[in-house]
């Protein structure tokens, strides 16, 4: 049953730089020596240091900036939603995307408060859309086919979708952002992304399923029992390639492809909840490096997603309870690290500016 | 040695309304409903839903907005910094207000990032200050007396920056702000919190001491054992007024009058961490209606902080460990503010936007 990605991907994963070169003790030294020389008590700004340490260290530079946030929202539907695992019916999705590209969604409101771009992407999405052009159209197929019976895609389909993925940040890339947030919509995707995580991390599924978007107590021991006979179903090993075709969906596996793709941009890349970071634990076993260029946006009342965030050594910048996916935690997040980025670049240093520094007390 | 305000204050309290006038029951009903008609799970914004709720019973409106979120940084010295209270020399605030209005501070930074208005007031500094004409300048005194002798200020004095507070909010009303905070700068102010919290909470002052901008071990027991004794010394009643005048300083003082005259305004108040609120605290002895307009922007690092917002029943918004002061936490926090307005104003309805509903499941 042994199944590796070389084997049956054509798909060539983007080739990540080392986040710091050869000089990197220098340089990292230089950044942490311009964070603890600027007008405040040393380490004053808490979370916000590090992240300034980091995002210093992704773009190369002591005065960072946060340019051309976007967030890619990509959506997807899945046959398994066929099984009842989640309490919305399957043209929710279709209907989602229609709201966001009508500007009335969450992930809307927020990137609009936040001053970041937002693009829509059909990754596979089973019902017809309707939409004035401001979609980008990159189906896979109409919805993965239903994991508790047959695989959810091809190879051919899983290399597509990698593909699409990498296009999408190579665009954003090359219309300037350095920074980049991906979201999801697709009805029952926190099932593939549980069947993932559990194979891929080598956990039960139990400590990976959640109560999505709100199932009850019946709901949800009946998608355990659906994912566990899945898993039981399909031993794939734990290759991202096989656990992507066996459980993915469409917009996990885009996103997979775009989270690779943003490292190799040196983007920093801001994790949202759940199905985002499930997406990332599979770009990690294609190439580490990627979790260098990445911060984690937020925690989320989601069961699993803690346990995601501790195996992933994440620190999370938020926690406010959301638990809605779309990329919102990311969109909330990415005013701080526009703070995080104009300290560095714009405060004063102790000597620049005349301030005084600590007695020996 | 008791002492209430009635017999030493002219200063009359800004009138503040009910946070929810007679129809009350109706209109929040309706904003909850409008929040749980939104196109997402039910309650999967978590804290962001309750913030949108509370900025909307504010600004008593089901379409909330952030207009010209603004902050003001009050800054004064204090006569106790003599007493070795504080790391760094009293000049550092002349200093720092110099860095303010240079545009070299972490507020300064956070607040061209968040789009926020930003105020510098020389509330009492000690030293000379030079500057360019972009500073409010309103010196009560040069520096409060040292409370570990004398009462820090006379109840005209405290007459005075109360006043000097109410107007530079009222001009900030007048101007179109809906949205505000208040930051501080001042050596040895955390000394001053802390006694008015230990006074006006009746808390030991042990629990409410903490490293300020980082003290040692020794440094702190000095601290603690010099507020003990000022306390002690001063057995003034837990009334603001008489607290204000024994313990405060002019910034405080000013920040006390600041919050009665925003929630006089109907503006969402912003609360930062630690000396921010202790002025709170006593703006509220004025008047409790003030906390109705309050949100917490953060818990940080300092030792009493977290004890303070138990106390106030806050629910901060952030924990990011800042320690900083000068108004960070609140001009970090004010963009989850723009994006709770922004999803409760702009999001679609399930039934405006044509989403079907969960099922019975």
């Amino acid at each position: 049953m042994t199944t590796t990605r070389a084997a049956h991907l054509s798909f060539q994963p983007p080739v990540i730089a080392e986040l710091d070169p050869d000089d990197a003790g220098a340089f990292v030294a230089r950044l942490r020596h311009a964070i603890d020389t600027k007008t405040k008590p040393l380490g004053s700004l808490g979370i916000l240091e590090t992240l300034a340490l980091q995002i210093g260290r992704i773009q190369r530079s002591a005065r960072p900036a946060v340019r051309r946030p976007v967030i890619i929202v990509f959506a997807g539907d899945h046959g398994v939603a066929a099984q009842g695992v989640s309490p919305f019916p399957q043209a929710v999705t279709a209907q989602m995307v229609m709201n966001f590209i009508a500007g009335g969604a969450a992930i809307n409101a927020f990137s609009r408060a936040g001053r970041i771009e937002l693009e829509i992407v059909d990754a596979g999405v089973a019902s017809d859309i309707e939409h004035p052009g401001n979609l980008i159209v990159r189906p896979v197929a109409r919805g993965t086919r239903d994991f508790s019976v047959e695989p959810a895609m091809t190879f051919e389909q899983l290399d597509q979708a990698l593909s699409i993925g990498v296009q999408r940040v190579e665009y954003h890339a090359a219309m300037g952002s350095n920074t980049i947030g991906f979201g999801e919509m697709g009805i029952a995707n926190t099932s593939s992304a549980s069947c993932i995580m559990s194979r891929l991390l080598d956990l039960p599924i139990d400590a990976c399923v959640g109560r999505g978007t709100g199932l009850d107590d019946a709901g949800l021991a009946h998608k355990q029992a659906v994912l566990g006979a899945a898993l039981a179903k399909h031993p794939v090993d734990a290759d991202p390639a096989a656990v992507l075709a066996t459980f993915g969906g469409f917009e996990i596996a885009m996103m997979t492809g775009a989270y690779l793709a943003a490292a190799r941009a040196r983007m920093t890349i801001v994790v949202d909840g759940f199905i985002a970071p499930a997406a990332l634990i599979a770009a990690s076993k294609f190439d580490a490096r990627v979790l260098d260029y990445c911060v984690f946006a937020h925690t989320s009342g989601e069961h699993g997603h803690q346990l995601m965030l501790d195996k992933l050594g994440a620190q999370p910048l938020l926690s406010l309870g959301l638990r809605l996916g779309e990329g919102t935690g990311a969109a909330l997040a990415m005013p701080l690290l526009r703070s995080a980025a104009g300290f560095l670049s714009e405060m004063a240093s102790f000597e620049s500016a005349g301030v005084s520094g600590r007695s020996g007390h």
